[in-house]
């Protein structure tokens, strides 16, 4: 058999399941062992950056990766912006990247580029395979370092002359550590604190923010008084009826500054110490005040439940609060606004669904309405690379086909990676897109004036408006294959939301703030 | 003033017009200055490869730098293929790329990669800007840098810092070094060989095609019997009536050795050695026969006009021909295909013309049916990393707004930056984009069974498929603002084309193959 297939076998017997993939010329060895394989299936994206997107929330929903299939370094480079946020959300993922034949570089063909700079910043584990007879054996290594708990991104480079070289069979599966558990000692400084009695806040993420580490949060908090942080933007959380009220950790620096004022202990767990996403003059960059004291539990790497557990019962923290009620909010009527949109949200969704925000500024209300919803999972743009949105959302509807997902979505950042929907037709994935068309990257005018333009000039305008011409996004949906429709008010929105998640199949509702 | 505002003052002075812009919070002070300084443009694009790709059209046609202004790494990656086609175009480019404040970056906040390591494969020139008061000449050290002949890419990282600390005025420019000439003993050297009446072919490329160098060249080949080509992939190439007609060197690497194959002589002029476009088992990256001896008369960064026209003069090539007649080929009708696609172009395309061509499998017959159109400018992928097309002839449209731009365009690379749409509209721009619907990647249908899959199966087909569901690209134009239409038959498209090239602003033309 080819290296190639000797690769898509090894990756089919390790249990990967989708390789989403944007080939060229280098890639066509791979793309045919997809046919010779049966168990991993190719899905199309027309964008590279759909193909990493997806891969990004594959991998949070499955706890397992997929594959990428990708072109070259320029083809990579497309995938860059979304692989940075995968990195950030601790995802696993595994790029497979063709390049020219080995033996082709040094003629610095035109789509010859140092591959391995463009993927070094985004890649926790990077490796240009050198023979055909090893492919299978870099493989499985990528895969085991991609599923190396929390998660993080795998890139093989793989020259043509070595997919297409022949190969004697797929590698057998590597054994992976287990996690590192956080050993007695810390559990014991840590309940020290916590039963203190200052004021402490147990700050969760990553991992903490599944189901069983945040009922033993719960647990703690309920015996100490602690408050319950998230992060403030999670790669994938479990929220509503029935688990834990957390509040959210605020996005502005000096917001998290005067939180953090009247807090004596901060508990860390699978998160570290937060920091200002962006530097300001005056404003530091680390946000604990000094007379804060940073306790850290467990780090991503770590089994950050199990460290939970354990600090629970080191404080005999044994009664688990009920939760969160379930509470389904009122419907809005009236005018459409980010707290109308999010309550429309919050008073229609299904238990199960998976919301993916990437809503920028309209995006906070829908939060805050729906810690009482029915039980839904939480994704969020993780690095800040805006285009997020739309592939994580594909990704996970892929991963879990029986759940319904919204793509809760800025019309801004959604431009970057439309080409999403097109394969959310194809695969007829049940995705609902809600865009908040504000036509404005409302964000940069809050940021003008936070930079000390308060009334921006005409070129500072233009560079933040999105109106001229306005974007139609049920033109753009419905183009792609995705029935669309647009509503310009709250009571619309509820129908109209309402009707998409009811329905199977991908729906662009294009909401009109 | 800020050191933003020396920046751009310095590079208004230095006659930069336009700065394609996709902005994010650490660039506020550099867009605040866009607003004190006249005299340079902002031009918003959605997406970060939009504005590096019209940054590289508007370098081909002006010969100068605009600006990029991108967000931090992920931001850059987004426009990293489009500048290594700018790269392998060797379009002079200037990137301005926001960064953290350099106190903040060793936080590593969500936003923070190695900007380095993602710049270093696009840029000829990098650097990382230390302080406000020096940033004014970074900028124009980075502008004569990009500028060199053939020009080339600057990348310029600004740390908002830097970009909002205080500087004391703008830089002084630097004085350019003229290009390098090519001497009389290399000029003699391949006088001599041209003289010798061996079966010689010139291939010209680089600034080899534009007027004057390409004049100089036909008097050469018409003192010599000498044959003339350029490039497979020119970035710009001066085209038409009156101008040679050159054939143009075959994209297949097997085509390269059979041509070679009967030549003795290869004089290169403003480009390398062919090399193979891809490896492939069995076939050599240099595709230049053993009995064959390359002559390099001028490297892209040489004066190749000068070195062309002192060739001429060593060998008295004195009688310049007459160069293409202009003959206005009929109008083709009946059924669409590439043939007659390219026909329609040229029955209708007006003087003046600028042609980006991104038609992949459906270009080549337009370029065979134009030689003797009236005289036009035409450019061509340059890189291979696909989406350049759009973004291209935006740059292109700006650069040059009494001319009409063509974006003649595949469907499926279209895709990777359609973005483009919507600057064109809002800028008004005179661009008629003709999509080649043919819904697949046709390129890669070819490519499988070059690698022995003559009968791809069903993920192979499905991988380079783009009709489940059929992209509306009407659809996509008018929900960006730009007039669009379907056409089926020759006929239709020639109408369309001819009322679309004479109206003013933007219009795409979907043509169904």
């Amino acid at each position: 058999m080819t290296g190639a297939e000797s690769l898509i076998r090894t990756a089919a017997a390790l249990g990967v399941e989708v390789c989403f993939a944007n080939p060229g010329t280098t890639e066509m060895h791979l793309v045919a062992a997809l046919d010779e394989v049966s168990g991993v299936r190719g899905v199309l994206g027309l964008f590279e950056g759909v193909c990493t997107g997806a891969a990004d929330g594959y991998g949070r929903m499955c706890d397992k990766p997929a594959l990428t299939l990708l072109h070259l370094g320029p083809g990579f480079a497309n995938g860059i912006a979304n692989l940075h946020n995968a990195r950030r959300a601790h995802s696993p993922v595994v790029n497979l990247v063709g390049d020219h034949a080995s033996w082709h570089v040094h003629a610095d063909p035109p789509l010859a580029s140092d591959i391995e700079s463009l993927a070094r910043p985004v890649s926790s584990w990077l490796r240009i395979a050198k023979s055909a007879g090893d492919l299978a054996r870099d493989g499985a290594e990528a895969i085991a370092a991609a599923s190396r708990l929390p998660g993080s991104v795998a890139t093989l480079v793989v020259p043509s002359d070595v997919a297409w070289g022949e190969a004697s069979g797929p590698a057998s599966a590597l054994s992976l550590q287990p996690p590192a558990s956080v050993d007695g000692t810390r559990i014991e400084s840590v309940a020290r604190v916590v039963r203190s009695g200052e004021p402490t806040l147990l700050l969760l993420g990553a991992r903490g923010l599944r189901e069983r580490a945040q009922r033993a949060a719960a647990r703690i908090a309920e015996r100490t008084g602690c408050r319950l942080f998230c992060e403030t933007f999670p790669a994938r959380m479990e929220r509503g009826a029935g688990l834990p009220v957390l509040e959210r950790l605020p996005y502005f620096p000096e917001q998290v500054i005067e939180l953090l004022g009247s807090v004596r202990n901060l508990i860390l767990a699978g998160v570290s110490e937060p920091v200002a996403f962006f530097g300001y003059p005056e404003t530091p960059s680390r946000l604990v005040p000094d007379d804060c004291i940073s306790h850290r539990l467990a780090e991503p790497e770590e089994d950050v439940a199990l460290a939970l557990e354990d600090l629970a019962a080191a404080i005999a923290a044994a009664s688990e609060p009920g939760g969160a009620e379930w509470v389904t909010p009122g419907r809005p009527t009236g005018e459409l606004t980010p707290a109308t949109l999010g309550a429309a949200i919050a008073a229609v969704q299904p238990e199960g669904l998976i919301v993916m925000d990437e809503a920028a500024t309209s995006g906070l209300p829908y939060f805050l309405a729906s810690a009482h919803c029915p039980p839904h999972t939480y994704m969020s743009l993780t690095g800040g690379a805006i285009g997020q949105g739309l592939p994580c959302a594909t990704g996970a509807a892929l991963a879990c086909p029986e759940r319904p997902v919204l793509a809760f979505q800025a019309d801004g950042s959604g431009m970057y990676t439309l080409q999403s929907l097109w394969t959310q037709a194809r695969e007829g994935l049940d995705v609902t897109t809600l865009i908040c068309a504000n036509r404005q990257y409302r964000i940069l005018r809050i940021e003008l004036g936070r930079a000390g333009v308060p009334e921006p000039g005409a070129q500072a305008l233009a560079l933040t408006d999105l109106s001229n011409p306005s974007i139609d996004w049920v033109g753009l949906g419905t183009a792609l294959g995705v029935p669309s429709e647009r509503v310009e008010s709250a009571d619309a929105v509820v129908r109209s939301l309402e009707r998409a998640l009811a329905e199977p199949g991908p729906h662009l509702i294009e909401a009109l703030l």
